[in-house]
């Protein structure tokens, strides 16, 4: 069955599962091709290697919801029978390693040639904001999908061409930007999507 | 309205109201007494209190939902008509404060002499250990509802409890031993629970 939100974008259940199923299921997943996978589930697949190697423990947040009606049958659980999809405040993943806050917010994009920021929301650059002014680590991820590449795009290059934006400025960001002034995550096997690996190079560029 | 957990818990859909409305409706709370208010919602005033003053950026995390029906009328929200509730991997609260990653979970008991460990779950004590691995901050915030006193419970000497009861140890943690060896937390008008200062105490007799 397929569950969309009211912008159209697919509903995963999945990220929520608890870790013992998901290990299992992941590991069976793991026999078949990575196509037709979202970015979400390969987020989610990376988050899994890395908590059960003990590498870093991020997670995806649960999709906000709004409850209204709740019944409660004998016998059996409680079944929600009227929510509705509410804005999060922040982003999606966010955890910890080695010391370090991490927050990002994964990205698709259909584009061979830019990322275009109405992917992006206010709320989401307000909340990274917050978390540098308090010495945590934010980015992007981002997949251009058509073409198989991933990039790890520090917030700093985000805010600016979103602040961009207010002085007639693009209102996207090229994909020769990514290939300067971002970090590419090549996929493989297990993990998927090391961005870990992506983000240690921006610590350390940035602690330069 | 009122909604409950399967276990009998309140549900409080607040947290997820986005920041700017929170800021109106908890400025308007703030003439009326606290008395009667949950803990979540005291953490969640406090929260709000650190994040429109710099001080952190704490959220909580929406409550895992497994949806299985969701309806598309038409010119309205889509409407989710059947959800259940599911088992959170982790802590309800995370964030950063001052480069460091923050992860508890907050715990009522109206005992007015110990603190029942049935309140704590193993996946919790999972999350709370993997988040300490990484050097994050964990702890347990406990509010003792009926004596009115509020501690911030180091995550280690919750671990010393815990696993105490495999070796036949009490399965609460005494008044006593809050008083000794967790932080008390004093409540007053704004921030409610200013549980980051005893934090910060924690952090200090940590690196010591």
């Amino acid at each position: 069955m397929t569950i969309r939100y009211p912008n159209g974008k697919l509903y995963k259940p999945s990220s929520e599962t608890p870790n013992v199923l998901k290990a299992k299921k992941k590991v069976k997943n793991l026999s078949f091709s990575n196509r037709g996978k979202t970015l979400e589930d390969e987020i989610n697949e990376t988050n899994l290697f890395y908590l059960n190697h003990q590498i870093a423990v991020i997670h995806k947040k649960p999709v906000p919801i709004q409850i209204v009606k709740v019944e409660y049958p004998k016998r059996s659980a409680a079944v929600i029978r009227e929510a509705y999809f509410r804005t999060a405040s922040t982003t999606d993943y966010n955890g910890v390693w080695n010391g370090y806050y991490i927050d990002f917010e994964a990205k698709e994009t259909e584009s061979k040639t830019s990322f275009p920021l109405k992917n992006v929301h206010h709320h989401q650059i307000k909340h990274m904001e917050d978390v540098i002014n308090q010495q945590g680590i934010a980015f992007l991820i981002v997949r251009f999908s058509k073409l198989d590449r991933y990039f790890l795009l520090p917030f700093k290059i985000l805010l600016e061409a979103w602040n961009g934006i207010e002085k007639g400025g693009p209102k996207s960001i090229p994909l020769k930007m990514f290939e300067t002034s971002s970090y590419e995550i090549k996929p493989g096997f297990n993990p998927r999507i090391d961005y870990l690996s992506a983000m240690e190079k921006l610590i350390t560029n940035k602690e330069k």
